[in-house]
């Protein structure tokens, strides 16, 4: 079965357990807050539908690698629900702290309910997260419970010092390479590794190949960042008329800004100096790829993109999920598989 | 022992366990962020000392309650530190939520380090705690540890609804007593109740016991609000030159308060007019008073405070700890012992 076959029969049963974990607080007094988060989850409101739904390539990750350990991974839902509450909880806040009006086309929660709200969305997508992976104790022994327990909250602490760092990093130029991978490491690697993390100890496989899976969800958000990095700047939509939304524009510590900023040439001077405009995106970019940076951006994409598939290769996934893990990566990382 | 000696010892106790749980955020990259935790707790910062701490109850109505159980305080300290971080984390959120700029007598965090860090560090302190409590199981067995980090999560449920009712009624004047006890059973009885459902299953007492506690916790919790309620509109300091300071002119949709606007009265047409005044609030107060709100918090307090130790009673805590528990509810809910 390919992956989007497998996509076909996981994403039903991906949505079911979500709203079955979100259902906790769908009683009287509490059923408009219920349906904040109906809305955010993309279920309800003005809008709602998949495309405001997302992906779901965090639970999809889960219950592939499960599979691909030739484990049930109806068994793992509570796992992918989980990471994927996890994740929603992150949005919910990050648009707050950024201020983002809008997520997936539609307006952000705060912008509907106010901040106060808002934050208190977020906490409990975090709370029905820990009261999700507990349910794995339906199936698993309590010992692996809590070791799945245990990889979801140390994730959540490496998010909220990835989340730290980029927030610290918003007024500096003072940054270099070095600064980035610790900051993207929490706040989007993280994540990823805790997916197929989950998903391989949710079967019977050895440490050693959980580890492999782990090391490949890891370089997978690091490869997948860094591509979105580059074409952040060096993107076709983004140098073809619609500059602003470059990266350079909105601020954003990238891995090529910071490539840059660590350079102390001429873009660095020219950051400095204060924001971007729109029309000189084009000069910009020009300038940061002859100081080096898109080179190294792509280098460092490809260096990332090789570790996560020899990650993949160590831990040995089986059957037609073990391809399908593959076929992802390949999608993901935009290349031919 | 006296409750006091027992605090004495266990103090100390506390704010080392606290300490070591809070340090997984000490690293050098991460080392400013550590700092924000390290301020709120009262540990460092302006105006850091015992003051700025807080009087750290709930950790110890665990060990003290898990002490009355005849069970070995010091194997509960990660579920003492466990709740404290959450209590901790609800503060840090809702001093933004509210905008409050002071907390126990110093700087809020969002005021020294803004508001999106703010929320950050509320959420590493969630964070925290989840790992605090897997720490248990370096001491008992998993099927514990998991209905311990359940009774952590359920709590943290109740206590998001409980949060989502308050900020949901604050511009609001269609409220009733009916409106409050979910409202307050979240924010404040759940977590006190969380406590001593924890001290009492870290030890051998069976279920009935164990729901005596979490109902005394409970009832604990109801009874010091309800009497805190009190205080806010009848209180001496508030009657008398502080008036500012009145419930009525925050806005507090205290249980008097919803017990006038139930009344739909003089009360709720003076508070269906806009913000209280100081200059009023004495008249007000008498208002109120005379519509039978006093009375009803009054016996309500009572009401509760009698619930709670009935359920200490069935609870039957045994030795020094256990005197010294109806020791601390006497002294929460300022009767003589």
């Amino acid at each position: 079965m390919s992956l989007k076959g497998l996509i076909t029969i996981l994403s039903p049963a991906i949505e079911a357990e979500l709203q079955r974990q979100i259902t906790r607080l769908d009683k009287p007094r509490t059923r408009p807050f219920y349906e904040i988060l109906t809305y955010h989850m993309g279920w309800t409101g003005e809008g709602a539908g998949s495309e405001a739904q997302g992906k779901r390539i965090r639970p999809l990750l889960v219950l592939i690698t499960c599979s691909a350990c030739n484990a049930d991974w109806k068994d793992a839902l509570p796992a992918a629900a989980a990471v994927e509450l996890i994740h929603n909880f992150s949005l919910v806040h990050d648009d707050i702290q950024d201020n983002s009006s809008q997520r997936r086309g539609r307006d952000t929660v705060w912008v509907k309910w106010g901040k106060p709200q808002g934050i208190n969305a977020g906490d409990s997508l975090f709370v029905l997260s820990n009261q999700a992976i507990l349910d794995l104790a339906l199936t698993y022994p309590s010992e692996v419970v809590i070791k799945a327990a245990r990889i979801l909250h140390d994730t959540c602490l490496d998010l909220t010092c990835g989340q730290y760092l980029d927030m610290s990093y918003e007024q500096r130029t003072d940054l270099t390479t070095e600064d980035y991978w610790p900051m993207i490491g929490g706040k989007t690697a993280a994540l990823l590794a805790a997916c197929s993390a989950l998903g391989s100890l949710l079967s019977e496989v050895d440490e050693v190949a959980q580890n492999a899976y782990r090391d490949f969800g890891y370089y997978l958000g690091l490869a997948f960042q860094v591509q979105d990095d580059f074409l952040g700047i060096w993107g076709d939509s983004v140098l073809t008329g619609k500059s602003a939304e470059s990266d350079l524009v909105s601020g954003k510590k990238s891995l090529p800004v910071m490539f840059g900023l660590g350079k102390k040439g001429p873009f660095y001077r020219r950051l400095t100096e204060g924001p971007v405009h729109p029309e000189e995106v084009t000069g910009l970019a020009e300038e940061l790829a002859a100081e080096g940076a898109r080179l190294y951006t792509q280098e460092s994409a490809d260096r990332m993109t090789d570790l996560a598939l020899q990650s993949l290769h160590r831990a040995n996934p089986q059957g037609e999920a073990g391809e399908a893990l593959f076929e992802l990566a390949n999608k993901l990382l935009n290349r031919e598989s």
